[in-house]
């Protein structure tokens, strides 16, 4: 590949520069273009769409990593921003997130702050795609899907993504059954928080919960996931339940 | 209406218990029902839907407000779920957020505290509406906006909402020119960071910017917004692009 035409890749994440995903993604991306991450200095697992408004960010570049690095004290999304507007110095052509420790299949998209990236890079209209791994453990050796992360990524920085579409791509832990393409699961979480108390008596809740199905197609992602596969959901930012505009205007609209 | 049927109605808001927003929300949902607000204890715009997993959160009740209500040391989205949990004795019949000092149309839904608090309200599988006004002022006047919000909100009260489905309702500025129901509008934010550094030399980035629409549609939230309209928005949370998923399942699905 000549100068010319060597590919720029943003890389970013929520669970911090230092992570054992986002050390996978660069190594993967270098056989792909040239790559800078720019992620935040600390974990933000959780931090959905979040961006950071009430005092101002600030990043620096991460001598000792072994790759082009920045460091951010804000969210993903604050990552993604910063890096197009203030870090590269021309647009990228692809932005990818992760590999996230945990899954983002389901409803986990809304809480995630890898496919927060994902989408930020996606709003900008740069193909994106966001990756995350079946398993919470940080330890967790990825390096098995190296081969599938490098041929999802090669394929869209060749094909590129329809306009406002990006992928949400999750890994099962082990030997894969293959790529399914899926949409996304209906679940939802069921909280149960724990309760604690400190030594002044006053009380303390730590958010837990689990993950129910609402649905049992194989085609949904969640359900594909734990069935061994790798699953590839396209997803975009448009929230609209477009197949109740009709019955909702004879519902609601008025005329003052 | 007698004890037995009186309606339970769940409010919180990102900008913080103490806003005029929520006073006018609970001034309105108290000709509905009984009323419980649970709302962060801080200003949290731009939170999305963010929770709070890194550390333990913590409620108290404030005593010197003029309806029942919690205050929270965590996003819109804790608030809600730790209201479902843990504040409530029985399951609400409605769940409302906002009133937002903020337009939350178009893109703005996926960085909105108060449209998080509404999906997490739907997750929960509880009708659920986010109202926000087209002004950032904090003083603005809302009382005008009241009998729309209670029309709005006895309507859903009475019919219940689609399974999966919230709505996201805006209001311009002064007298609107009716309610138009709306599919959310294609626009993107173009970020301009001020750079401001300290004594020391380093630098600050100040998140800012404009919003930008990618189409002219009469229909979409925003543009109907602007035109005087108060618009709702049916929403979900499936972030699918369904159109894709033949076309993607030829791109990438593999077998191993």
């Amino acid at each position: 590949m000549n100068q010319m035409s060597e590919k720029l890749i943003l890389i970013s994440n929520d669970d911090g520069f230092f992570s054992k995903g986002i050390a996978l993604l660069a190594d993967v991306m270098q056989r792909l273009g040239r790559i800078v991450v720019v992620a935040p200095k600390s974990q933000m697992s959780g931090q959905s769409h979040s961006i950071t408004v009430v005092r101002p960010i600030s990043f620096k570049q991460e001598m000792d990593m072994p790759f082009e690095c920045y460091s951010v004290d804000g969210t993903p999304v604050d990552c993604v921003k910063l890096g197009l507007h203030r870090i590269l110095t021309k647009k990228p052509d692809l932005i990818v997130a992760g590999v996230n420790h945990g899954c983002n299949a389901s409803i986990n998209t809304i809480y995630s702050g890898t496919m927060a990236a994902t989408f930020a890079g996606c709003e900008a209209g740069i193909p994106s795609v966001g990756f995350s791994i079946d398993s919470d453990s940080k330890q967790e050796c990825l390096d098995y899907i190296g081969d599938t992360i490098y041929r999802i990524a090669k394929s869209v920085l060749t094909n590129g993504l329809e306009s406002g579409i990006c992928l949400n791509v999750n890994f099962p832990v082990g030997q894969s059954r293959g790529i399914k393409v899926c949409h996304q699961a209906n679940a939802f979480w069921e909280e149960n928080f724990v309760e604690k108390g400190d030594e002044e008596g006053e009380k303390f809740y730590w958010l837990n919960g689990e993950c129910h199905l609402r649905e049992t197609s194989p085609q949904a992602d969640l359900i594909a996931l734990h069935n061994g596969y790798t699953t590839i959901t396209p997803m975009h930012t448009d929230f609209t339940a477009h197949h109740l505009l009709k019955t909702y205007a004879q519902r609601f609209e008025t005329q003052n």
